[in-house]
């Protein structure tokens, strides 16, 4: 590896030259400080950088013991995470210049681990659709994705190996589909989310992008303090349900062709694939899932919508209002198929190691508008389980295309051995 | 009713004449004012309060159309919850003077109800267990209770008709029980947290105490915007488990003695009272419940730990050192614990309208240094159940003892009708 391409390093391969001190946090930052000066007029991923915050850190660590898994590592945090060193804007012109009281709990223990917190990353508005800034990587006519837009990107573009992003309804493992990046929404419950500001509260999950599964599995690790989610191998391949979901008909040929691929080159590796046919409850869960997310998300804006409704956008606005007819009695209603379907979706996991389904109905869409569509993220977002996309193919545009992997819950150690062995039988086809 | 003495309205009365406009908001305002005056040297009830600000409220909504349910009624808002004007501290040195950006979102439900935010009341350091200032109004040498210290006060004391609380173990209920006033823990996940200081995430609730039942269902029912809440009358009486709980050897003979007297008069008016026998898992409840907690709480108060280490209490300390030893195994088999008794305590709740059990081990306790114990509230809070404190008896040093009304999750407003019958029931006891 070449002096100042310390930026490419997978987390891992620069956690163990770091711990070794073969590599300073100082030399690293530089890098990758580096990149986002060559990189950030297209990318557009960061909503607050400060270098001296930056290599103050680094230095300090250096000239100090090793703290930690994640001694010297870069890492960026979606700007809905308060920091209590850096500006914390949410992504709404309401917040311009907002200074949190605190660091969420979250970046508290990526401190503690060692890490060194590198700036606050693009998040659409108040971390729903309305988009943001940032350009995707891979083709800056096209949109990396959101809400968690600047995370999934920096990671893409080799500006930090990690990066904390969100998701409530497909805000982690959309964009890290559309930016060709592993994203990982744990099981919820599962990661502390003191700090991070509210969309919907029974949805909310932090979520966390890296360039490989062991990139974030090492960052879940850290973060949540559970050692058994270093170690993602499994013993033999898994068994593995294909469920293409209710909402099969807006996959697009591209997404079509992925999970074909995917179940043919498992399946050669040795796992037991077969289709899964769910019950009827389940084609249920998007629209529940909505029902769900706008009601609470009208309640949690509350306040931005009673003193600054000027400043929030016209489909921000108009979600809130969606919400705001969202009855109580509907809503109980949709928490009950939630409820009924999470009781099934468990007796399904029980039968297989764990489940392939579309991260996003394609390639990222073209302009920066649109941040694309949730639709095949909110029924498991709902159903509160591990999911990891595993970036692993290319669209027509030559735009990554990934695939999910999605465990039973709180089984999220095992559903990233899962997401680690299919990323690499499908090394061959990211190469192609 | 004289002139000057409508702090000592109920919220219900008041409301009533505030709607029709035969009692201003500035007139309720001014007497509760007057009463704080008078009697906040001894009872310190509060950690913010500007009467300017709370007449500014006051006068707009008199000058205003009627706003909603709670149209001028004061409403007392705990320090650990968040206030767009007005300083929130949490209970702790880290934070004086702190000025959040937002109001939270239960606080947006009562401004767009109508309510005037009276000021914020006294929590104990963190809504952890470190005491405030405040003293019990009915004997300035014992404890309030806590965490909601100053809530459960200043109701007591007619300084204002509601206020919001939180409980994370005993937080809302005991302090209510202590002061003699009704303490309401909905389901868990019923009210918005957002703009609520984090201690447990899966335990923390929004509390409410009022001097009635019918008052607290008010406040739910504004804040919640569920209407069916506010319809507190059961038709007939109800069917009543009594469960002393695995503490019970806890209890001081006046909880004994309000059970007993409870059980009898209940009985004679009507309601089919039986003693439950519960499952042996019950027992293991209030352990897990503290597990659970503290990791949580080490979680979520690790920034103040990390940045302002000597500002915490020592008592705080040490409870985070707890909390940092609750390995992941430990916390996820309080987990499955929990999850089987939330299963048991369904099908036990499927059997009756409601349980009835203690809600503190007896009288506030003497002195402000300890604030009580919350081990008659660990169990329930972990189950997640609908819980009210009813004021009902007296004890051997004349302070207030109140019983609990437990329900079934997310049967709110059954709950609190039948905490409504109780509470009517027992009406000749709180008179002797």
């Amino acid at each position: 590896m070449p002096a100042r391409h310390h930026h490419r390093l997978s987390a891992l391969e620069a956690a163990a030259l770091l711990r070794r001190r073969e590599l300073s946090a100082e030399a690293l930052a530089q890098d990758c400080l580096a990149r986002i000066a060559e990189r950030e007029t297209q990318v557009r991923a960061w909503a607050h950088i400060d270098a001296d915050h930056v290599l103050r850190q680094a230095r300090a660590l250096d000239a100090g013991p090793l703290r930690g898994p994640l001694h010297g590592l870069p890492i960026g945090i979606k700007d809905v995470i308060d920091t209590a060193e850096l500006p914390t804007q949410y992504g709404s012109p309401i917040y311009a210049g907002h200074q949190p009281a605190w660091d969420a709990a979250c970046v508290t223990a990526i401190r503690r681990a060692g890490g060194v917190i590198m700036g606050k990353t693009v998040t659409s508005e108040l971390a729903t659709s309305y988009r943001g800034k940032t350009a995707n990587p891979h083709n800056p006519a096209h949109t990396p994705g959101g809400s968690s837009s600047g995370s999934a990107a920096a990671v893409a573009d080799f500006m930090v190996p990690l990066a904390l992003g969100t998701q409530t309804g497909g805000s982690t493992l959309r964009p890290s589909s559309f930016c060709g990046v592993v994203g990982y929404k744990p099981s919820f419950g599962l990661l502390n989310r003191h700090g991070v500001k509210q969309v919907s509260e029974s949805l909310d999950t932090l979520g966390l992008i890296g360039r490989a599964v062991t990139d974030v599995a090492l960052l879940a690790g850290a973060v949540s303090g559970r050692s058994e989610l270093l170690h993602c191998a499994l013993r033999e391949p898994p068994t593995i349900g294909i469920w293409r979901t209710f909402e099969w008909r807006e996959a697009a040929p591209e997404t079509h062709a992925a999970l074909e691929t995917a179940a043919r080159v498992l399946s050669a590796a040795g796992a037991a694939v077969t289709e899964r046919v769910m019950d009827p409850v389940f084609a249920e869960l998007a629209a529940a899932h909505k029902d769900i997310q706008f009601r609470e998300m009208a309640e949690a804006l509350g306040y931005e919508l009673r003193a600054h409704p000027e400043q929030l956008s016209a489909s921000l606005r108009e979600s809130i209002g969606y919400g705001m007819q969202v009855t109580p009695q509907v809503y109980d209603a949709k928490r009950v198929i939630a409820a009924r379907a999470r009781r099934l979706i468990d007796g399904v996991l029980s039968e297989y190691d764990m489940l392939l389904a579309p991260s996003a109905p394609g390639e990222a869409p073209h302009g920066l508008e649109d941040t694309g569509s949730p639709v095949f993220n909110r029924g498991w977002t709902l159903l509160r389980l591990p999911c990891v996309s595993v970036p692993a193919f290319t669209g027509p545009r030559g735009l990554p295309v990934g695939i999910q992997v999605v465990g039973r819950y709180w089984h999220d150690a095992k559903t990233l051995a899962c997401a680690e062995w299919v990323y690499r039988q499908l090394e061959s086809c990211r190469q192609r």
